[in-house]
C-alpha cells in the first residue's frame, strides 16, 4: 500500500483499482449487507426485470471506490468524510469494473482532499461521484 | 418484502431495518470489495489509530442503507439513482447498525422518490445522507 | 476422519482428496488472505496473460495439501512441521485438483512422518512437494 | 499495487503486510480448502491439545506470503515458482500475523528472485521460509 502524505499529493493525480464481479460477491455482498434485493438473487424475478439479469449491488462498486482511496489514494490512514454516488448503469456478473480516483482539490490547511470517483465497465461508466477524506 | 407502488408512498413516512456489525462481516466486505484498508483488518495498526481499534467500512453502512430501501421502501423494483453519504462517526465490531430511511419528496410524474437515510448507533449518528430512487 | 497412530502407518501408504475449484474459492481465498493479484481476480488482466483466463491462487492447492494430510493421512493430532512447493502448472475455474500424499519416510523414535504431496488436474502435476509432520 | 520491473529490484529490499487473524477467516479458510482439522474448527478438541485453543491454519499464513509477494513485492505479473514454509509456532485466533519479505537473490538473466518470507505474531516467528518467483 502506498503511504501518501498530503505534500505528495496535487490535483490530477490518479489512481485504479480493477476487478471482475462474480456470483460470489453478490452473494457475500447480499449476505454481510442484508440487501437480498430480488434484482441481485432471483434469477427469475431478474430475467424479468429492465437489466433482463441479476445485476450487482450498487454499493458493490462504492466499495471499490473506498477500496481504491484505502488501498492507492490518497492510502491508508486517510478518514473518509463523505461520498456522493450517482448509478448510471448496472453492473452484470462477469463484468470487470475499473474504478478511477483523481484529485480534483486539496485544501492543505484542513488537510482535506478532494477526488473524483468513477466506476466503468469497458467504455460504460457505470457509477459517478466525488470523495472528500481528511489526511492527517 | 413490502411491494408498496409510488401512490402508497407520501412524504414524512419512515422504514428501519437494524444489524450487528460482526468480524466475519468485515472480513467478508473486505474479501468482496478488495479494501483491506489497516483500519480494518490490522487490531494492532488500528489499536494506535484515532479510534483505538479495528473499525468498519463506511460503506458497510452504506450498504444497510442500500438494504433498507430494497427491502423495506420504496421496496423491490425500485432503481437507485444516487445516493450521498457523509460518515460522521465510527461503526465498531459488536456494534448495532440502526438505518432509519425516511420519505422527503416525491414527484409522481417523474416516478422519483428522495428519501433521508440516517444510520446510527445507540444515540450516535454515524451516516447521514440523501437518497433518490425511481419507482417505475 | 482416519485415526491412524504411528504404528498404523508404513512407507508408501497414500491418501487422496480431490475438489473442483470454483470462483467462489478464488474470491473467499482472495478475501482471507488479502492476495487480490489481478490473475486472480481480474478477468480483463488475466485474459492478456500468459494463462489467458483467471487462475486460482497457487497456495488454496496448498491448502487442499494440507488437507489430506489433516483429514486423511496422518490424519488429525499431526503437528504440521513443514512443506515445501513448486508449483508447475496453473488451476484454472472449474477444473478438480486431485492431491495425493504418500509416506516417503517414517522416524519412530522422533515420531515424524515425511511424504510426498502432489496435486494434479486430470494428467498434469500441477504442484509436486514435501511435507513433515510429527504424530505424537 | 506496485509495479515492479526487475530493474527496480536488489538484493536486500524488503516489502511488508500485516493482518489480523479472526474467526471468521478460519471458517472461510476451512470451507474453501476442506481442511476440517479439529485444532481448527473444533474448540472443545482444541483445549485439550498442546496449544491449549484452535488455531489458524499453518496455510493461512502461507497464504498471507503469496499475498505479499503479489500485492508489493515483486508485485504483480510475477509467476510463483516454489515456496518452502517451516511452521515454528501456533498463530492463535485474535494474532496480528506481520508478513515480511526480503530479497536473497536476483537471475537477472532468467528473471528469477529468490525472496526469504517471514510470519511473526509480535516478537515470536511464527513461519519461515522461501519463495522463487519469476518477473518476466
Amino acid at each position: 500500500m502506498e503511504n501518501y502524505t498530503i505534500k505528495d499529493l496535487s490535483v490530477g493525480m490518479s489512481a485504479t483499482m480493477s476487478k471482475t464481479v462474480t456470483e460470489a460477491d453478490i452473494v457475500l455482498f447480499a449476505g454481510v449487507t442484508g440487501d437480498f434485493n430480488p434484482a441481485h438473487i432471483d434469477a427469475e424475478y431478474a430475467a424479468q426485470s429492465m437489466f433482463k439479469e441479476r445485476i450487482a449491488h450498487g454499493m458493490l462498486s462504492a466499495g471499490f471506490i473506498s477500496a481504491t482511496l484505502a488501498m492507492k489514494m490518497p492510502g491508508p490512514g486517510s478518514i473518509y468524510l463523505s461520498q456522493s454516488l450517482k448509478f448510471k448503469a448496472p453492473v452484470k456478473i462477469g463484468d470487470t469494473v475499473k474504478t478511477i480516483v483523481t484529485i480534483t482539490d486539496i485544501n492543505e490547511k484542513r488537510k482535506i482532499i478532494q477526488l473524483e470517483t468513477n466506476c466503468s465497465v469497458g467504455d460504460t461508466v457505470v457509477v459517478v461521484g466525488e470523495a472528500s477524506l481528511m489526511k492527517p
